[in-house]
This record gives structure tokens, sequence and C-alpha cells, in this order.
């Protein structure tokens, strides 16, 4: 029997439940000499600054450089590469950043605070961070639709200082990449990567300003160096593969969701494309689709890969089990190709993104919808949310008593007591005596 | 020359920049001892579940259960608890949570979209988490306020089933904790502790439902357990030990701030309790506060070895440098026991908690203003927040497109095809055919 493009499951069949699980189960290598490698340049990046983030790039990315300043590239020259690429291409990155502007502008939160009748003052002091850094991957992994992602929600914020590392090796400029870095607002940018860039961020170094948090991709190397900082300093998530979960009610054209789901196998051999729906012919077509448009692909060898190790197709008895299903995979990308996709949502627990109805395949929100396109992986879409303004904005709690708060002092004073914290109590007592 | 009580520093002297970072480092002990012995308790507990746990349980806490169900306290046992105790505590307790539940409601987020002009919906769908796990401390530790600071944000975000474990080494348990936990509405207690209760909240076992996020203190072993169990569920921060600084014009009675830096002091003897002011001779009269009212103190040995090696009185030039420095530290708890708070306010960067006033001190907050007192230590709160709903809520994206949005779908494609994501921008293509 020639082998299957794609899984093929019935979640009314017996051992389903294992089956799903061994196609969901997927852990982080790690790995110790990675570990220890990076252990080592976070080391030497905190005692020696420049010199060990100059020295590791001379070694890593082949760096002539004589000094870190040679290696920042001054806003101009983000500018100057906006400005020199092909206007088409301009015209669509600036449409999706006005568009993600203006939806992230949603997410905002404002300081808030409410007086009791004794004069009591509660409420909460909300602020941008001061300095974000955002790490953007050389090499095939740099899209400039990340820069747009990670960038203007820390700009919404009102972060007032951003400050962007991408790696360079041999000198070799993305100007795609450094175009977005313009149109998203990039205060700094320094063309250093790795371990060390992470480094230098979480601690500070000479040249390079410490900032408060650092979002952004990269590969095992930057996510060890990113494990180890924290901490010192505020973490995205820790990505894992990227996933898509389609539920269809048979009804969409089967080549719109095998192209869907090829939109997610193409990403990288351990991407994860699941389709539910409760029409199994629907399901011989989009097989159908599947084995005549992958030779089609010009990536067709990873999204060969991915599809046929991780992807699935499965059977579900009707759209309530498929809802449930939804529920135990968390996905992080959920399409919901079908006629009332509003129907649903009320029932949809856990998702990074939901997509509704069959013109919204997720490519859309990946670059130009406006929500963001960093989302919780691997099911932690059960407590996580989408990268936002949220993440770079935090709050402090506001409290003001007055001498009315004679209430407040004696239950301060008594619940102090009974955990043994007399001072406590008595910083009480002091301002409102006990009877 | 007598060793003095505290640090006097002053921010003008040479080499203050120096003495100020010795007095602030602090780094958690890491410990491959521990590190081993809780990989180990973990893996046991994610392959043998329930047998595992009762194993741990009945080896560092002597219980002489047969069976993990038997560590189960009935809700009934909570309110029992509640029942038993002092009036007066009892009375306390339920202002406390009162005025918690108050303040938190405050930050309850909901749902939101807007639509555009040809159809395009867009929005976040907010829900809270479907199951919280709650570490609570045995022994000394074992705080009821903690129990309701951590329990009823979860509560009011709506989460439907909060599960809580505590050590009960020798099968004690603590009345008080019981009685805070039948007041916070959590909705199943089991009697477990140390990393085998963080695995199995995380895990899941038998007997013990896998929770989505886990919050609350702990010592070591907890600390490590959490942090090996990242990324499999959601955790709340890893706090530093506790502090304090306040800023004062010179003008509040220097015994009451005596008593604000020893009720940080007497947490533990990591506890650093910092003071700012101008006046110099407030400065010596605080001082002279605290040798006075040291040896009245229940925990005076913990207090003298806490302000002696951690604790600062900083003369500063003027209020202008108090900010600067505030905003340096980022502390946890911040007193502003100044005639005008609110005028210093909009430059207070970082802080967890700011508490204003002559008549505000920390201990309110600790208990029963309504404020969390879970805050972000070590200078965090540079980027970090209080806890609160928001960390108990997550948020899932939602895009609906229409047939007529095929200028989303060009600007997807043509910036697909600038990152050679060819599936991607088809799938958008085959909805709205490139012209």
């Amino acid at each position: 029997m020639a082998e299957s493009i794609i899984h093929r499951l019935n979640a009314d069949a017996e051992g389903f439940d294992a089956e799903l699980d061994a196609l969901l189960a997927w852990e982080a290598v790690s790995d110790a000499a990675v570990a220890n490698a990076v252990e080592s340049i976070v080391e030497a990046v905190k005692t020696r600054g420049d010199d060990a983030v100059l020295d590791y790039t001379r070694q890593f990315d082949g760096s002539t450089a004589s000094s870190l300043s040679e290696l920042e590239l001054p806003t101009a020259r983000l500018q100057q590469a906006l400005d020199a690429i092909d206007s088409e291409l301009k015209a669509a990155l600036e449409h999706a950043a006005e568009r993600i502007r203006q939806y992230h502008a949603h997410q905002k939160q404002e300081s808030w605070s409410y007086a009791e009748a004794d004069g009591t003052v509660l409420g909460q002091q909300i602020r941008p961070l001061d300095r974000a850094g955002l790490y953007v991957p050389g090499g095939k992994a740099a899209y400039p639709s990340s820069v747009l992602m990670n960038a203007i929600p820390a700009k919404v914020a009102g972060v007032p200082e951003l400050i962007m590392v991408s790696p360079t090796p041999g000198g070799k400029l993305n100007e795609v990449v450094l175009a977005a870095a313009a149109i998203a607002g990039v205060d700094r940018f320094f063309a250093i990567g790795g371990a060390q860039a992470v480094a230098a961020l979480a601690y500070g170094t000479e040249t390079i300003p410490r900032v408060d948090k650092i979002v952004g991709p990269g590969n095992i190397y930057v996510a060890t160096a990113k494990r180890q900082v924290f901490g010192q300093v505020g973490l995205d998530m820790i990505a894992g593969p990227s996933e898509i979960l389609v539920v269809c009610d048979g009804k969409t054209d089967p080549d719109w969701i095998a192209m869907d789901l090829f939109s997610q196998a193409e990403h990288d051999e351990d991407a994860q494309s699941i389709l539910i729906s409760p029409d199994p012919a629907f399901l011989d077509a989009v097989e159908q689709s599947l084995e005549r448009l992958l030779p089609t692909l010009e990536r067709a060898a990873i999204a060969g890969v991915s599809l046929r190790e991780r992807g699935a197709l499965v059977q579900v008895a009707d759209m309530d089990a498929a809802v449930e299903l939804v529920n135990r995979i968390a996905p992080e990308h959920l399409e919901l190709s079908v006629e009332s996709p509003q129907a649903l949502l009320p029932n949809i627990r856990h998702a990074g993104a939901i997509f509704m109805g069959r013109y919204t395949p997720e490519a859309l929100g990946d670059y130009c919808a406006g929500p963001n396109h960093v989302l919780p992986t691997s099911g932690t879409s059960r407590f996580s949310s989408p990268l936002g303004v949220y993440d770079f904005q935090k709050r402090s709690s506001l409290i003001q008593c007055s001498a009315e708060a004679s209430a407040l002092g004696h239950t301060a004073s008594v619940l102090a007591r009974s955990e043994s914290l007399t001072a406590h109590a008595r910083s009480a007592e002091l301002r409102w005596p006990r009877k």
C-alpha cells in the first residue's frame, strides 16, 4: 500500500484518543551542548560587554567590524531601504502596518482609579515599558511581517525606545526587513544576532542599552538564551512549531481548504495541519486536492513531510464533536470554514486566533487583517494570549488611604497578628490606635 | 565603632552607584542537587501519577494515607473551619475578601469586536481559564491572606474550578488557611505539597485534574518544579525576597516610618527596606526610632539581620532625585509618605504598588485595601504587573472577512510572495484571483 499523503482518523473509532495524542505530541529539543555554549556566551557578554559581543559577531557572522558601534545602522539607512524597495511591496507593507496599528489601538489599556466614601483612592497606573528589544532572525526565517507584528504593538503601547537586533552573516542585509523596521518605527538597529544579542539586550553593554523585555522568534541558541535570561528581563513566549486546525462543514471548495492546510505545512517539517469535518466525502475530496496540488507547491518537499508526519483529516459525528475536539487541541490557528461561524464561537474555549467563514484564510491574519500573528502554540492557548499592546504595558497598584481609614487599619492589624507579623500590625496600630 | 543598625548612604557621594548596586544585588540560589531531585519527582509523577504523589507524600510529609483520594478534603471541611475560627478573625477575613473582590472586579476584561465597511469583523474573545491551581505553603509561611490574594482574582475572572494544594506535614491542618479557602471559593483541596504537588497539577493524575495555570509561593523545591513545568502549564512570577522603598519629605512621624521599614524587614533576613529623604535630620530621627523599637519586635532577630545586611537610609538632594532613584530601583512596594503624593505620581515609572500619603502603611495593602499583594520583586516591576484578574483570563483573536475583502487578499498575497511562502499567497489568490 502506498504511503498516504496525510493521516485519516475517525473520532469515534477505538484508539482515537491515543492516536491523536501521539500526533499532537511535541517537545522542544533541549540540548545540553547548546545550553553550555549559550551559558558561556551570556556570561561573557555580562562581564565583558561590547568586547564579547564583537568577538562572537566576528566569529559567528564573519563580521570585520572593529567596534560595536560600526554594527549600528542609522535610522536613515532603514528609511533608505524603504524608499528603494518595489513599490507594490512597499504599498503592501504600509497597508498591513496601518491595519495592524488600527487593530492594536483597541488593546491599549488606560490607568483607572476610584474613590470611596472615606476618601480612600484605589486603582492602577498603567504605563508602557521604557525600552523593548526585538529579535529578528537572519537568513531564510527573516520575515518582514514579523517585524511589523512585533514592533507595532510596542509602539502603540507607547514604548519610547524600540531596539531591533538581527544577525547579518557575511554583512548581508535584508532590505525588506529594514524597510519594515522603518515603517514600524524601530528606533535603533544593531546588526548582531544569536545568544550574544539576547544577552546584550538583557544586561546592556557600553553600546547596547539594556531593555525591559525581549520579543521575537529565533533559533535554538536564541530560544535557549531567552530561557537563561528569564527573570532578568521580560520575555514573550517561546514558540513551538506552527499549527492550523480547520473545521469545515463540507461546503467550502476542497481546493481552498487544501491550500489552507498547505499554508501551514509549508512553514517547516514540524508544522501541523489538521482538518475536522463531519462529512467523510468532503475529507476524501480534500485528500484528493492535497494529492493534486502538492506537486505544484514551491515548498512541496517541506509541506509533504509535514502533512505525512503530523497532518490529519479527522471525521467527527457532528459539529458538537468538532468543537469538543477544538477545545481539547487548543490550536494556535483555528479556521471555522462553516456557514455560521458566529454560532460556534460561544463554545470555543481555547484558540490563539479564530478565522471565521469561508473567506478568511489564515494567510490574511498572518499578514494584514490586523490581529497579531504571534500566537500561543502547542496547546498553550489554554492559558496564553496573542502578542499584544498589553505585553508592552505594565501596571502599578495605587492605594491612598486617609486618617479616616481606621476600619481598614483594624482589619489589617487583626489579620497581621493572626499571621504573627506584628510589625505589620503595629504599623497600622500606630496610625489608628486600638481602642 | 559599633556596627550600625542600617546602612547610611548619600546619593551625591562618590561611589554611591556601586554601593547601591551592591545593596540591591540579589540572585536566586540555583542548586543542582535540588534541580536533580525535582526532575526525578516531576518525571515520576508524570509517568506513575497517583502512586508517585502518594509515595512522596508518605515520604516527605509522613502521611499514612493509602490512596490519594484520602488526601482530598471535602469543601464542607473548609466551611467547618470557617465556622469554628475566632469571630473577630472571621470578620476580618470576610472584610478583606469583600474589598479584594470589589477592587479586582475593576480588572475584569470583556470581549470586544468591531466591523469595517466591507463587513470584516475583528476583535478578541476573552475567556477565563478552565482550571487553576493554587499552591499554599505549609508551616510558618502558610498565610491566609495569600489564599485570598491568589484565589479571589481567579474566581472574579470566572475560573470554574480552582484547585488548592497545601502540604500538611504530620497531618496538621492550618484552620485559618482552610477558613480563607472557604471564603475565597476554592473548589477542591488536596493536602499535598512540594514538587510532587506542582507536577500533579501540571500533568494531572488519576485523582488530581490537570490545571491550566499554577499560582502561589513556595520553597526552593516548589519554585524549581515550577520552572521545570514552564510551558506545559501557565505560571505566575517566581518571587524574590520582598522589598519596600519609602520616600518621605521628613514630615511623617519617624516611628511610623521605622515601623513601616520593620514591617518589611520582619518577613525574612533577605527582605529589603530602604528609606529615601532629602532631610538628613529626619533620617537621623528614623535611625533612632529603629534602634529604640527593634528590641520591642517579636521578630527582632529576623528584622535586625535584614536591616543591617540589606537596609538603607538614603539622603538625596531633593524630591526629583528621590523619584529618579525610585525609577532606578523599580521597587515592589513604594510608599510615598509626603504631603502631595499625587504630584509625584506622573513621574513614577516603575513600582509594583504605590502607597500614597502618610496614612497608607504597606500593611493595609498586604491585607485588606483591595489591591493584590502578589507583586513583582527584584526590579521586575520594570516589565511585570501585580497578580490580577487578567492573569486568569486569556484572549483569542477574532477575524471574519467577506467575499469583498479582495484588497486584504491582494496585500496578503504580495507579502507572502515576498517571503517565499507561496501556499500562503495561493490560499488568498484562490479566493480573490489576481487580475
